[in-house]
């Protein structure tokens, strides 16, 4: 007997901080720049600066990379105003360019998660947010690319996301699972739709999206990708 | 009898320079960049260290307009130097900002060529190359977003890129036909996977791209989307 009510056809999976680490990269840039910016703001001041011109931004720039660099940069002048030197907008540029050339490391049980679902034949789909570009070097770079039948880097995991996605892929919502590491991005919006979710926590971002809660966890949680193969057997 | 062998079931279009204005949006922010470094650099050297420095960041930056921004912010910090000033360095970042939010000019022709397509009853699918949360932006604006089944926004036009895409849309590539203004991006990789391409000639890039020319010009290269309209009839 299935663990699932229907078979599952299409399995979509989370990239970053699912199966590379990302959020530590992004972790360290920032306090590179915290550390930049430190003769001029005190690294809360520089921190919450940095956070309110990524946000205010976000419409219009997205997530990735290449949004943050800017944003940065736009954080240093404003902060330091007419002391900004052509050394500290080099600085920000150089942590974009390490965050976009730094090699991907895969989290522990990624490759044999990936490659046991894709030996169950289910198709499987990369769904990523962020910057076109970055998300194909690392998914090339992972050595996992040639496990996915479809790669779909998408600006935002909304439900409409979601739906367009299985229109094009003609799988109906009961037959679509997603595996992923963000409550808010990889599990609410798919069980809006009527798919099945599992959620693979990851130590960075767990606390910042605890607090949205309302309801993932009535989805299967698994701790570790290792159990998702476990998983597998049931699908 | 049908103009083609094979019936059409998956129509592309491309976005940028074929359905709305966009190169000329970019020669705008380059004239502004030059007069901008017109104290330190004159015209020519700004326009080519900029433009040897978009080719350098390519691969890691992708193409797109914050790409354009970042390397913009690299080659001033390069020709001036220790001059560099904020003000400088938040002129190259609205310049980027002016891209981002200018108003979608839709080319003659662009709003009936869709509509008819549409109508036709093809599945029609957005084909762009560039940024994701900007070209999502430009089809938002253009009015455009409901004629289209799906949009692919893609870091290059290349004949693999084409190829998952029909496996993909489940379409054989005999099956499907592409229309754009860009011979490398648009004709010569859809014809290279036995699909058939419409060529949309546009003003600003064709000058560039003749150069690459290596036989393009045997698909029917129509010369604006009004006659796209009348080829529909025969499709």
């Amino acid at each position: 007997m299935s663990f699932w009510s229907d078979p599952i056809e299409v399995l979509g999976m989370d990239g970053d901080d699912t199966l590379w680490r990302c959020q530590d990269g992004f972790d360290h840039a920032e306090s590179e720049f915290r550390a930049l910016l430190s003769p001029y703001a005190d690294a809360e001041t520089a921190d919450r600066a940095l956070n309110a011109t990524v946000r205010r931004n976000l419409d219009m720039y997205g997530y990735g990379v290449k949004s943050f660099a800017l944003s940065a940069i736009e954080t240093a002048s404003e902060l330091v105003g007419p002391a900004l030197t052509t050394q500290m907008v080099g600085r920000v540029l150089e942590l974009g360019r390490e965050l976009l050339t730094a090699p991907v490391e895969l989290l522990p049980g990624a490759s044999a998660a990936v490659g046991a679902l894709r030996a169950a034949g289910h198709r499987l789909v990369l769904i990523t947010k962020g910057d076109l570009v970055d998300q194909q070097r690392k998914l090339r770079e992972s050595g996992l690319g040639d496990h996915f039948d479809h790669v779909e880097v998408v600006s935002d995991k909304v439900a409409d996301t979601y739906r367009d996605l299985l229109a094009v892929l003609e799988c109906p919502p009961e037959r679509f699972l997603m595996v992923g590491n963000s409550p808010l991005s990889d599990v609410l919006p798919v069980v809006e739709i009527g798919s099945r979710a599992v959620y693979v926590p990851y130590h960075t971002t767990w606390r910042h999206e605890e607090a949205a809660d309302v309801g993932w966890h009535r989805h299967p949680a698994i701790r570790t990708l290792d159990n998702l193969v476990e998983l597998t057997h049931s699908l």
